[in-house]
């Protein structure tokens, strides 16, 4: 299972590329969905057309006219041929198809004459195993059009198709470049839920940190410290894109859309601020748990320690006692016993009074 | 209620924002207080009136003129409609009023049109349960206004009332800016209380850091350690705003306020520095700690050691005259008890004197 | 072993060449092959010639003309005499054959007035003993040529050279600089086969951290913790050259390269994210192992104090009731022993109880 | 004492100014000194004037020509009103003065019109008990003034007295500027007295880190960690003080200044390489302690591990021979007892033999 | 001994300095040789002149003329007179004089208007006790000048006269830039001997990094880590002059110089790797050897684990019916011995096997 972890976010099968030709576009990843769906709609502020399972036929009959946005979505990379159809219309160079096949890729944005390319992640928290797994999300921002294109289906693009057929929505009256910054907020939006339900473990295991010192406990901090790893990871250069985004001087983007994409790299800044700092929490927490450890080894070492400095002394004595010898004048005493018995108290009493003067107790 | 530290301070409730379109203003936080409370101020050099749980109207009623400023303050978030009024009359962006309303922003200042709107982070050291909570302040100064939203209410901004009440003082006659300026220099200075009792925290825990081992000693450097993560977290943005502040060429602040600006810059740093250092100390307290455990631990294992080597040799000899066997020369002898004894004392001798000599003693 | 990778990749014996006069070519390095091979390739979009184990003669007989690119390779670098020749035959300029020869560079790139020289690494896991192993690729791009200089001989470079005869494939149709990137990638490429590797071997490693405290472990983290290391020395400098390529402007590359120049980048930068990230899992995995080390001491601690309190009080009495004292009433007890009997198992019990409710079980 | 340490330095009484208006010139720190001493001297290369615990008028008396150089030493700072008829003298801006009497400044530099005001740290050792303390030097450069106020009397800068009167000497043949840079230079010399002085207390120390395990060698660990991190606090900001020094254009300072500038930056540079030094040589320190310790527990143990199981199964025997059962064959036979005794011996010598073998000796 | 280390290199006698008027140069450091002595040579490609132990008369005879190169070298500090009679000589600054005998430089470069005065340092393993010592070397370069000033003789100049008899040598045709540039060279090419001895110290240790747990070991790692703190101390200011020097307009060097001072830089680089490559492998070291510590006990504590809960029941169970009740039926039972012998037997095997399946064995 960690293994999985590892495989797909940390290198993957970049290897099983090597030795194709440069340029050659392959779907590096796993297969996350059984078909390709793609979703088509076409948008302006008076008129929505809708059109789910939508084949490339609906696409090329999809009216393209001033004000009108066209909103095409796709799940599943496999089916490379179905992606190249659709990056022709839209006029995509290679690369462009290849980086989206790849799912390998960092964040990055790359522009082109006409249309703005951006790759993002997506982290995903699995219900099940509380696996955390990452997708690509690709944005290609054109004049009149928004191409979105991820690895799975996911709820949270839900909410927009919901939005958009709310004629009075700010969506439906703005161009594709307000579509684009909208769904890029939702990614965003979306690392604040998986920190959340991160930071809840993080809280509960601080609270065991000190008291508990099963292994469970060091495979806690371990798989999240992982998670932080990874999510540090995909974060840092999603920085960067959304840093070049907001300083953007493109047609693409209207300038009322510069508040809302600061709003967007404020956003990406606050997930990385609280991912170092869970970061530094938990590299905290490791330090804390040693010491812990120490002072447990310290509280059982004493009580081992209490127990045979009692008790060997007193061993010692009923053992001399039990000596065999013809001689021992002490044993034919009428007092004998009693007197040892008294001995061994007071030797035991003063043990005691010493550990509790050591402050062992 | 670490719990609680946390929630409060690391990611809070974005989550809950998720899924609605981005500018709508929704409270995410605490609720603080029971009713949102407003207070008027409105002063010139020569006269000052004062409305305390003021309505939307007492503020219509304000006179605006000339060298006359206009001081609102406004604690509790929770009643988005009458902010919203507040926002109206003096003419914010809708995004202003998003930001005001939501605690979980990043300290920042933005530059609108004719008002400066500067979001900062308040520290509250708890009585009580000595729980770090941090509180947002978000003040926005115009050309005769300052207004200032608390998520509640706070001594700290009392004396600058009471100073205004004073006619002589520099308050009086100079214009909204400097308010703003006095207002802001007393949020960094509440830095510097919230410091003091931490450091004294610190310099307590020192104090015992090698000598006492107790879980609680372990807790108490994990919570300071928690408490400087935070306090790292909301200064570090503060700096920023404090530097861009001071190389501000906003027409709304006056040259005269520039060594002021530069002052309040200087004491952020001074905090930073401060902050930093007491994170250094505490992360090498662990260590020291840790250290002081491996001390501790060789001391309660020599005990341990010398005991058993001592008795366990002893132990086998008073063992073997112990065995009955019909045989045993040495129990007949007419000295064998006390030679024997002899014999164990100089044996216990030797190995106190072996310990002496290794110095375990 | 280890003292062979250290020794070839940190220092080397550089040391050798201290006393010589600067600018004299020396080999320094392993000798990796026998003899030195060289393959002459020339080829333009029509036709394609190609002589393996070719000598000197051969790269004269080479037709140089518009449109056909000229692609030489050489296996091996301790004949320094036929290296000159060739060197002189391509006019390199005597430091660049000084470079070529001596394997202990950093990656570098310089620019001369016709040609651009490229020292790049390329890491070689070895099937046998799993040593990591870096070899030196120099590469010399000029205006219709590549010269390809490598330690030894490597199949990677084998399947470029079955893309060329494939009269239809992009090599083909383009200039030598398309040659020279295309080689630049496969050794980047090749980067991302040895990290694969590595990566499951500390997967493997991260499993068994928490559990295992064998030596071995230690020793395989303390491998793999160098290994990485070393990629991260030999992939920084890298980040360098690929940086200031794709910010080239020689007229050396054409335009049209751009895009794949910055593909070639983004996978350096994509190995250096994926090397730091598996150096700070490796230094995590310690603290981990130390944590876990400490836990596992708690275990045995407690079985070891566990058996030494029930027993010791219960050795004690038996050794009590085996004194000679000729008066012990208890002795002739008729219910004595059974008495006895009963008080230990009370005790024991007692003992028990008292650890359950402390969790020591 | 330690808390001493921490109150004079980190944060202080900061917080005793919160609630008071911005500009109030309050003395914050220790009072050193029962009453504040003022030193007038005047000189040129030909003559020199000397007033030793001058009043206000001595200052007003005081000729101020050209070529004439007035150097003004203030020791002692809780007399503000002093203080600010001092300043008043020299024409200071009220903030220069709030800076001089509060002694929690960092090291800072501020340009004026006429004058330049730099605030620099001083660090005193004192003899009895080796605590650090760190003083507060004001130094303001105007045409043909030095004001030098300090919180105490240093012997440092009797030497630059005793040098002026040296007709000969090239302080009294140059400007105030070069009085300004002397006395920075003594300054900046007295760190390295300081640095000397821990030095050798922590090569001291490195000579007992691995042998000595007294919580005393801990104590001292901390405790020169806190001094590292005080001084490395004082002096980061110095070096931007002495950088900006050094590329400064006023006019006060005439060029020949320059090249003896670079001087004291570097010794700056120095300064904090030192400290750097020391830093990391101490946070080794505690790693190779910590590790000396889990050698020590180690050898500890051994000793116990290796008489437990010699002497464990030994009286396991003797105690065997000591039941007293009817039937026990053995201890009638005629050679029992010296069987038992030879079997004993070999038992303990092989045990001797295998921790030999396991090279626990 | 360690003491010498750390005060030769790391603050030193700059204390004796305090008190001093600037700009007075002072003998700061140990005396190594008995007298200064002085070589002075002429060379140019035709002849060559040479003057082993030379006095100021000789430097004063020396032929200055076009397309000569003079070439000073004096060995020792001590004797400041004849030094200053050298530095007046080439007409040096007092500040420059004042630098080349205070040995506590950092490595610099400064640019007069007719030389260039550039301090390196040149670390030395001294045989019989591997101390690192590092002395400094001050080079001035003029027009037809070098003068290299040294603490000590060195071999490694001794290699660059031979090679200057050589007419053919590159040395003789070239001019004194290229003089300076070859012991700069030389010096460089110095600090790979030191980090090749270094290295095989490094690889040593990390063969026994993990068996070997003797407190020689801890010393080891200490000592290597002091001298690659030094070493990086040193080296670091190095890289600047490199890169000043690189970057170089002065005409005191030539444009035909370029790439052989780019070398120069990418050799210091090249070191600075190495030894933050050595510090990152022994920082590493002592972790792993802290890890292995805890293995080691864990082993120790195993075994005593054991050999106590195998032997403390048997013991008790031996002690039981060693006890003298006159009613332990089990004592008169025919078959009473073999069946403890038996129940015992049992119970050892039963623990064995408990063990055998922790995986204690």
């Amino acid at each position: 299972m960690k293994q999985q972890i590892l495989e797909n976010s940390f290198v993957g099968d970049r290897g099983r590329k090597t030795g194709l030709p440069p340029g050659t576009p392959v779907h590096v990843g796993e297969k996350r969905l059984d078909t390709v769906k793609m979703t088509v709609i076409g948008y302006n502020p008076d008129a929505m057309t809708w059109v789910d399972e939508a084949r490339i036929d609906d696409l090329h009959q999809l009216p393209r006219k001033e004000g009108q946005v066209c909103w095409v979505t796709v799940n599943g990379l496999h089916d490379i041929d179905f992606l190249r159809e659709v990056a022709t219309y839209f006029g995509l160079h290679d690369l462009v198809l290849e980086d989206i096949v790849n799912t390998e890729q960092r964040a990055k944005i790359e522009e082109y004459d006409d249309y703005l390319y951006l790759v993002s992640k997506l982290p995903q928290m699995q219900e099940e195993n509380a696996r955390l797994h990452v997708e690509q999300v690709s944005l290609v921002l054109g004049k009149d059009f928004v191409l979105l294109v991820l690895e799975d289906e996911h709820p949270i693009f839900q909410d927009i198709n919901d939005r958009l057929r709310n004629k009075t929505s700010k969506l439906r009256s703005n161009g594709a470049d307000f579509l684009f910054y909208t769904l890029l907020d939702e990614v965003v939006d979306h690392f604040f839920n998986i920190l959340e339900i991160l930071g809840e473990k993080i809280e509960h295991l601080e609270d065991h940190i000190i008291s508990d010192n099963s292994p469970e406990t060091l495979r806690k901090i371990n798989r999240l410290r992982h998670r932080m790893i990874l999510l540090h990871r995909i974060v840092m250069p999603m920085r960067e894109v959304m840093s070049s985004l907001e300083r953007h001087d493109s047609n693409l983007l209207s300038n009322e859309l510069s508040p809302y994409l600061r709003d967007v790299y404020d956003h990406i800044v606050q997930v990385i601020d609280t991912v170092d700092t869970y970061r530094e929490i938990l590299s905290g927490s490791l330090d804390i748990h040693l010491s812990a450890n120490g002072n447990r080894m310290n509280a059982i070492m004493k009580v081992l320690t209490v127990i045979s400095t009692i008790f060997m002394p007193l061993t010692f004595i009923v053992g001399l006692y039990g000596m065999n010898f013809e001689h021992m004048p002490e044993l034919k005493w009428r007092y004998g016993y009693p007197i040892v018995l008294v001995l061994m108290t007071v030797i035991g009493l003063l043990m005691v009074r010493w550990f509790k003067r050591k402050k062992w107790f």
